[in-house]
C-alpha cells in the first residue's frame, strides 16, 4: 500500500472552498480532513477530536517546540494549529489528508512537508466574489469591503501553490480537485518501487 | 484561450497503449493524435496526413536540419519522425496533442519541448505482459521472448517520465490518463495570467 497524499487547500473567504471540499469528501472515501488544535474553549456542541483538539497553551507550545505542529497562528488571543501526528498517521495508512488553511499556514506546511500538494481555489473574478459575499447577506458593507481587500492580498500568494482551481461551476472545480489527487499519485517520483515490482512479478 | 498540452505517451509493446488511447480519444474531443512523417512508401489504404505524412528523404532531412522534427529515428532503411509544425499548430489552437512514441523518441521531445507531459504506461507485471503477448497468438516463441526482453529494457527508462500509469483495469488507466491531462492544466506554472485576470474582472 502506498502512502497517502497531503493536500493543502487555501482560498479567499467566499471562494467556495467549503462547498468544494464537502463534495470531495462525499465522492472520495479515502479522504480525511485534518483537525486543528486550539487553545480556545469549546463552544456548545463542539467535540474534541472532531471539530478541534482542545488543548492547553502549554500542550500547544510543546507541540510547536518539538516540531510537531505543521503550522500555527494566533487569532484573537488564542492559538490554532495543525498537529503533525494525526496527519502522519492517516498518510501512513494510505489515506489522503486535506489541510484547509490560509496562505500563511500553507507556506509553513510546504516547508515541513515538501511532498504535499497545494491547491489555491480562486473565484472566477472579483466581481463574482463580491456578489457571493453580498448574496450571503450576513456581512455589513464595511465587512464586505474588508473581505474583498483581504481576498486581493491572499490572491497575491497564489504563485506559492502548485495548482490553481477556478471555482466557476462547482462540479468542474470538484472534478479538478479529484483529478489533481488522482494524477499526483501517478507521478513517477511518488512511486519509487513500481517498476521493480513490475519486473519481478 | 490557453495553449494545449503536449502529452508524450510510451509503453512496452502489448502494454495496452493503443486501447487506452483509443478510449481517450472517444472521451475527449479536445485531443489530437500527432501524425508521424516517414520516408517509406504508403501501403494500400494509407492516407497522407492521416496515417503518415509521406515525404522524401530530402524533405525529411530538411525538417531535421532546421530543428522542425521533434524526434526521429531510422527503422529498416526508412526514416520516421514527428514534424513540429502540425503539433505546434494544434497546441496554439488550444487542442491537446498526444505523441505515441518509444522511449528514445520521448527523451528527444522532452529536450525540445520541456513543457510536455510524459506518461509511461506499464503492465501490472511481466507475467501479465507475457500472457497478453501469448493471448494475441500472432507471434512465435522467439518473437515473444524478444518482445519481453525489449519490454524489460524499455521499463528501465520509466524514470525519465513524469507519470507512471499501470494498465491493470482499462477503465482505471483511461481515467488516470484523463486526470493527468486535466490536472496538468491546473498547474500554476501553466496559468501565468490567471490571478491577474481574476483581480481585474
Amino acid at each position: 500500500m502506498s502512502k497517502g497524499l497531503l493536500l493543502v487547500v487555501s482560498a479567499p473567504s467566499a471562494g467556495g472552498k467549503g462547498t468544494i471540499l464537502k463534495e470531495m469528501f462525499q465522492q472520495d472515501e479515502q479522504l480525511r480532513l485534518s483537525v486543528s488544535a486550539t487553545t480556545r474553549q469549546p463552544r456548545p456542541g463542539e467535540k474534541h477530536g472532531e471539530h478541534y483538539y482542545f488543548i492547553s497553551e502549554e500542550e500547544f507550545q510543546n507541540l510547536v517546540n518539538s516540531g510537531n505542529m505543521l503550522e500555527y497562528a494566533a487569532y484573537v488571543g488564542n492559538s490554532y494549529g495543525t498537529p503533525r501526528e494525526p496527519v502522519e498517521k492517516w498518510l501512513a495508512e494510505g489515506l489522503d489528508v486535506v489541510l484547509e488553511i490560509d496562505v500563511q499556514g500553507g507556506a509553513q506546511v510546504k516547508k515541513l512537508m515538501p511532498d504535499c500538494v497545494s491547491v489555491f481555489i480562486v473565484p472566477p473574478s472579483m466581481t463574482v466574489l463580491e456578489k457571493r459575499l453580498r448574496d450571503r447577506g450576513t456581512e455589513d458593507e464595511s465587512t464586505v469591503r474588508k473581505r474583498l481587500e483581504t481576498a486581493r492580498q491572499e490572491l497575491s500568494h497564489a504563485e506559492d501553490y502548485d495548482y490553481i482551481v477556478v471555482n466557476d461551476r462547482l462540479e468542474d472545480a470538484v472534478e479538478d480537485m479529484l483529478a489533481i489527487l488522482r494524477s499526483e499519485k501517478r507521478k513517477y517520483a511518488r512511486n519509487p518501487g513500481v517498476i521493480q515490482k513490475v519486473l519481478e512479478q
